[in-house]
C-alpha cells in the first residue's frame, strides 16, 4: 500500500499513538489504514454417501480437486457465501448445515471456515471457476490431489464427524450491532 | 473509497470484468481493490465459576459489559487474537479452549467469534480501552448492561455449553496454503 485512500496522498508505516501495530497512516488526511485477515467460506456438499469436488480451473493449484471456498463478501453471511461458492463453482444448491472446520492459515492472512453441506438431488456441473465437478465416494476421494491442506483438513473432519456423531457449531442468526 | 492504493489516481465503482460484484477499480494501472469482512475475536473467560467481564470504556457502548473482544490481526491464529485482545482488555493470561460461538453481523461487515477460555487465579486488570473488570457468578451476570447482541449469544451459549455437555469446536492446526 503506498497511497492514501481517502485523499490520494502517500502513506508512512509506522505505528500510530496508542496503537502498537505498525499501519499505513497518512500523514496529510489523517486517515489510519488497517488490514485484516479475510475469510474463505467453503462447504463440504454431499449427496447421498458422496462428496462433491471440484477440478480447479484456476491458479494457484488449478487442476487440483477442492470442496466449494472462496472469499466471503461484505453483506452476506457466512452459510450465504458458502452456498454462493458452491453455486458459482458447482452450480449446485446446497442446503447449508453446521460449522465443522476453522483453519487459520497464517501466512496468507486468511481464516478458512467449512460447513457441512447437502443436496437433495445430483444436480451439479461446472462453473467458470472450475474443470469438472464431480460425486466421489468416501473411499475414491483423490487425496493426494487436492488442492488445500485446509481443504484435506475439512473432508477430514467431515470423515471423522460421520464417525464420532460430532454436530459442529451452529451459527447464531445475525445480530446488527458491531463491536469497535 | 476515494484513491488507489498502488498508484494514487482516482478509483471508479464499477464490476470488473468476468465479476459480479462493484469494486473500486484504478484505471489507470488496473488494480482492483477488494473489500471484505472483518473478524473480531473474542473470549468467555472463566475463573472457577466465575465470568470476568469488562466494562467498556470507548464507543460504542462505552459504560456497558462485555467479554474481552476485538479486531483479528494479519500474523496471528483466532486463539491467538482472542488471549491477545484478553491480555489487552483484562490484563488477564487466558488458556484458549474451544470456538464456542459464531455470529455474522452483516451490517457491520464483521464475523464475531467466540472462544471458551480460563484462567487458573483470579489475575486480571483494567486494560486501556476497559473502565473496571470483574468476575461474575452466572446469576449476576448483569444482562440488561451487555454491551452487544453477539456477547450477549456467547454469554448464552457458554451457559448452554455448560448445561448441555456441547463441546464446542477445535481448531486445526494451522495450514500454510492459501485459496485465492
Amino acid at each position: 500500500m503506498k497511497f492514501c485512500t481517502e485523499c490520494g496522498k502517500t502513506v508512512v508505516f509506522e505505528i500510530p499513538a496508542g496503537d502498537n501495530r505498525a499501519r499505513h497512516i497518512c500523514k496529510h488526511c489523517g486517515k489510519i489504514h488497517y488490514e485484516n485477515p479475510r475469510i474463505v467460506a467453503g462447504c463440504v456438499v454431499t449427496y447421498q454417501d458422496s462428496i462433491l469436488l471440484c477440478k480447479r480451473a484456476i491458479e494457484p493449484r488449478s487442476g487440483y480437486w477442492t470442496v466449494p471456498a472462496g472469499f466471503m463478501e461484505n453483506g452476506e453471511t457466512l452459510p450465504e457465501a458458502a452456498a454462493r461458492e458452491t453455486l458459482e463453482e458447482a452450480l449446485a444448491e446446497v442446503d447449508i448445515g453446521v460449522m465443522s472446520t476453522v483453519v487459520d492459515v497464517i501466512q496468507a492472512r486468511q481464516v478458512h471456515i467449512f460447513f457441512e453441506g447437502v443436496i437433495a438431488e445430483p444436480i451439479f456441473g461446472v462453473g467458470e471457476e472450475t474443470l469438472e465437478t464431480r460425486l466421489f465416494k468416501l473411499e475414491d476421494i483423490p487425496w493426494s490431489d487436492i488442492a488445500f491442506p485446509s481443504v484435506r483438513m475439512a473432508l477430514e473432519h467431515h470423515i471423522s464427524i460421520h464417525e464420532s456423531g460430532f454436530q459442529g457449531l451452529r451459527l447464531n442468526k445475525t445480530a446488527k450491532s458491531s463491536i469497535g
